[in-house]
């Protein structure tokens, strides 16, 4: 690992998100009721499909970033509620296009959507809520926050095409991952922690220092997600592991086992992830290449390096609940892969 | 048909679009090359799938509504051409999107892109055109336009949802049926015909006559593309008829052939689009049994009702070319029947 972890602060992380949701208490009740609300609709199927999906219990992290970057930048007005509820719309929607694309039979530990309402009411309904997070968002009459959202809904589309064409190709680089997960996952990380200062009407720096914070936090949570699919650190087999190796999914742990490899270990991931021949015993055999390779090890030490920018991006802002808080995220985010 | 047309008319309608191009040549060329400006990317496959819809000769409807309202209500900014590429983007994410939904072959006259590209490439492209659409059009600033457009998106998605429900369901009313146009064809234009009085700071009875204008021309265009779907007004067979019919759609032609019909009739209905049990031949008594019960005519009829309406309420605009030509537009749509 790279790195090391004092015993205080570890005692410290087992809180975990409960000192920032402590903090945030009131406004993410309001977040919560605005999601409710805003996903009725006389067409039953929407809050049925959508609620399936946001109460299924999602960590709701990056409304959390919306609210706990206001609470820092000392915001007192009503608009980072609209602005949390429509970033996790667009989460969601996010979400049920993917799953009508990764073709993945469970999601956030529910059986997917897609399964049980077809792929057509996903990408409808995925619509409805986009739609409806910017309609809520425009309420706000923010625009340099509009301005920041709807570049990220750009962008994170432009990394999840960048994602389909790498799919199943073993050759894909290092940079070429890390430009994907950058799009796909970090910049609404990014996005959700910007609008704090700019509704606070901060200065540049403040601007540029969250969201520096929300885009490295973003890169660290999806290398843990990535090691966490095979298993983790120890690379054992546990709950939901395999599912990215099963669709073919080039994450960074097959990067380097595939670099780091012989010419039979490059054949076994050709034939796994790039023709779909996945044999019994496979998914054991691909955790032990990991585990030879240190694959998961450098994943997780590379997202440890990501969440080390993240906290350092918060040191020009002075010491609150609010930044404790955003900084337990961090631990938060690296560390659920132990 | 419900409404005679005097020779004169007649004569001036030969013209179609023809006025309204002239008039906004300047402004669409702009808009054109703006379309062209924003699909790029680093991304081959967005230019590729976009310009494959977007070139392939839509008649940009939308996009010159927004511009002649634009220019009837003395607009002089520069607004109008990123509000006519953006509303384009989003019909055109809607076909994307439409394509996997209704599994179609055709698009346009071409081949649709998810048989070329696949369906996870349209899911994907049509959310950048959407993300795409909001930053171009956040990037006017103007807000109330903003709240019209996000607005327009949300009842889209959920107009085709309803549709979606609907679909295969020959007890499908006359209003559930209007519903469900007004929701995914009508709200676009009527949210493009809006947005001309609201930049050019027009009265709300401007605002809301624009608009009666763009939804009631809206209405008349699904109702005359429905028609068409079946022969158009004879009920004859020509080419791409028959598109509806084989997926099961129903729409105004079939609501009234199958309420008007007997039970052998009804049953006809159900084997071929509630089954989708279609034979050889089927096409043939489906556009006679329409023929007998003079669907496609009232259709037709119900069209031009709706494009009076269209035309009436632009009255209380002045006389101006811009009038002239928006007044075409209305003969354009409906009279592209005949």
């Amino acid at each position: 690992m790279g790195i090391a972890i004092p015993l205080e602060d570890r005692k410290q992380k087992a809180t975990g998100l409960d000192t920032l949701l402590e903090l945030i208490r009131p406004d993410l009740d309001r977040v919560n009721q605005l999601i409710l609300t805003r996903t009725g609709s006389d067409v039953t199927t929407i809050p049925e499909v959508a609620n399936h999906l946001i109460s299924a219990g999602g960590k709701r992290l990056r409304p959390m970033l919306v609210l706990a970057t206001a609470g820092m930048c000392g915001y007192r007005g009503d608009g980072h509620i609209k602005f949390a509820a429509g970033i996790e719309f667009m989460h969601t929607a996010t979400l049920l296009h993917d799953d009508v694309v990764d073709e993945s039979e469970m999601r956030r530990g529910k059986i997917a959507a897609r399964l049980l309402w077809g792929n057509e009411t996903c990408v409808l309904v995925g619509d409805f809520l986009l739609g409806n997070a910017f309609k809520m968002m425009v309420e706000t009459g923010a625009l340099r926050c509009l301005e920041v959202v709807s570049t990220a809904a750009a962008v994170i589309a432009e990394g999840e095409i960048l994602q389909l064409n790498a799919a199943k190709d073993t050759k894909t680089t290092m940079d070429a991952y890390m430009a994907v997960i950058r799009s796909k996952t970090a910049e609404l990380f990014a996005a959700a922690a910007e609008i704090g200062p700019i509704l606070g009407g901060r200065c540049q720096a403040d601007e540029a220092a969250c969201r520096s914070y929300g885009m490295n936090l973003g890169m660290a949570f999806q290398l843990i997600d990535d090691a966490l699919d095979y298993g983790g650190s120890s690379a054992q087999l546990g709950k939901n592991v395999g599912d990215d190796f099963r669709e073919g999914k080039i994450t960074l742990p097959v990067v380097l086992a595939f670099r780091r490899g012989d010419e039979q270990e490059r054949e076994f991931w050709r034939r796994t992830l790039e023709r779909g021949d996945i044999r019994g015993g496979d998914i054991e055999i691909a955790c032990a290449t990991m585990r030879k390779h240190k694959a998961l090890e450098e994943t997780i030490e590379r997202a440890g390096q990501y969440g080390a920018i993240a906290r350092d991006a918060l040191c020009i802002f002075p010491a609150s609940p609010w930044k404790a808080a955003l900084l337990d995220v961090v631990d938060f985010c690296v560390e659920r892969v132990y």
